[in-house]
């Protein structure tokens, strides 16, 4: 496998990333290649603006898809988010880690997204008609490829649990896996995620190393979650609505766009 | 009225922006206060870091919770955060007001909350027994201040709806509503969205605005989302889950912590 870790943690001591190296040497140790783009030891710019496109003219209201695509399209993106595109599409496999802060990713991994995730890359590719609706949502420029979260909270696991206060955790992460991972096209992975951390001893420490290696040897054979594809006939066009006569078995909300785990899947 | 409304948008002629001035035009002309953070145009700092403790040990392992507790005890946080902590705290209505960039906020609103959210300000406040865990989720330190989203999305409405394919706004928006401001004791209304708006003609922007206007005319009438508060007996203590006997009428996820609208309010 070529692994590439996108790590959002400022502090070099951290469980993060701690929990980071932990992968690392799995991977090695397996004979794997792994990239780590440390974001804050990159000094990794979040907030997405003008000097984002340079060739952007710069008397025009800036409209961040338009600027994006001409960007991409003709190669003048700025170097470090041309450089991460290229080590994504060097990758098979994408682990994005980071602590869950105020119930979802931190600004610099939120900023990277924004960035990175370009027009005409992960967004606004592929053919609109009435059979299908871009390349998005199980196709895209990353089809093919896996991702999976490995995330640490505070909060204990019950407070995430199906009625846990904070609301499920697979919920909360929902909009990063099928929003910001399946749309452009990755099998998406079922979440690791180590709660109650501020109160790590070496056993806590320990258990979950063993825990998350063992999810790094597995990598290739877990199950990803099923999420529907849009273009396959689950979805009306343009609509995007899941078809009325697809039963959901009482799901709602957010499951109704995952198969059941009866259902045959593509 | 006093409204803070804290802006995320980089182009001044863009939509947001456009709609941002709606916002301070109407309650202008109720006779309310308001302010607005600009984050782009203030050059906001997103990515928390070192830099936020000034007084942190140079030599000591960043925890971010306990340094951002030590410096919001001591008031050693940074200026940019203190001067927005106090503006929160002279609002009495407070609108977060952004673009949906990958089904979340941009990067620079993330970095707002990670960063002004503090530890003993807005989290880590208040008695921990077995008779509460904390003043959060319903109370804490913006309890009696309402709070509203006012976001653009590029897809159709059609797209976010019940069964949707981005999923429902409402549930989208859940991790923002219920985590970040009801969590500080925000009072929630409901969110306005605007949708598909990358094709905005004059007639759509005069309709939204006007929708928007209404929304803003009855800010202080509008029925909150009714969360379920965390300490008043509906949780049990320290598990946070939603006790069994609490009957969800066929809700689940997300909803669960919202009383069905027949449920007596506190």
């Amino acid at each position: 496998m070529r692994v590439l870790v996108v790590l959002a943690h400022p502090e070099p001591q951290s469980l993060n990333v701690a929990l980071s190296k932990v992968i690392a040497e799995e991977l090695q140790t397996g004979g794997h290649e792994v990239q780590v783009s440390d974001l804050y030891a990159m000094g990794w710019k979040s907030n997405i603006d003008r000097a984002d496109f340079p060739t952007f003219p710069k008397d025009k209201p800036l409209a961040i898809a338009k600027a994006s695509q001409l960007a991409y399209t003709a190669a003048h993106l700025t170097e470090d988010v041309m450089a991460e595109q290229k080590k994504l599409l060097w990758a098979d496999t994408v682990i994005l880690q980071f602590p869950l802060w105020w119930f979802s990713m931190p600004a610099i991994l939120k900023g990277y997204v924004d960035r990175v995730w370009s027009c005409g890359f992960a967004y606004g590719v592929g053919e609109h008609s009435d059979k299908r609706y871009g390349d998005r949502y199980g196709e895209g420029v990353f089809a093919g490829k896996r991702a999976m979260l490995v995330v640490t909270a505070g909060g204990w696991e019950s407070h995430y649990s199906a009625r846990g206060i904070n609301g499920p955790i697979d919920d909360l992460l929902w909009p990063i896996n099928h929003g910001i991972l399946y749309y452009p096209g990755f099998t998406v992975l079922p979440a690791f995620v180590a709660f109650r951390v501020d109160r790590y001893d070496k056993a806590a420490f320990d258990a979950t190393a063993d825990r998350l290696r063992e999810r790094i040897r597995t990598l290739s054979a877990t199950d990803p979650i099923p999420f529907r594809p849009q273009n396959m006939g689950d979805y009306e066009i343009p609509a995007m609505v899941l078809r009325d006569d697809i039963q959901s078995e009482g799901q709602e909300g957010f499951k109704l766009h995952q198969a059941p785990s009866s259902e045959k899947q593509l």
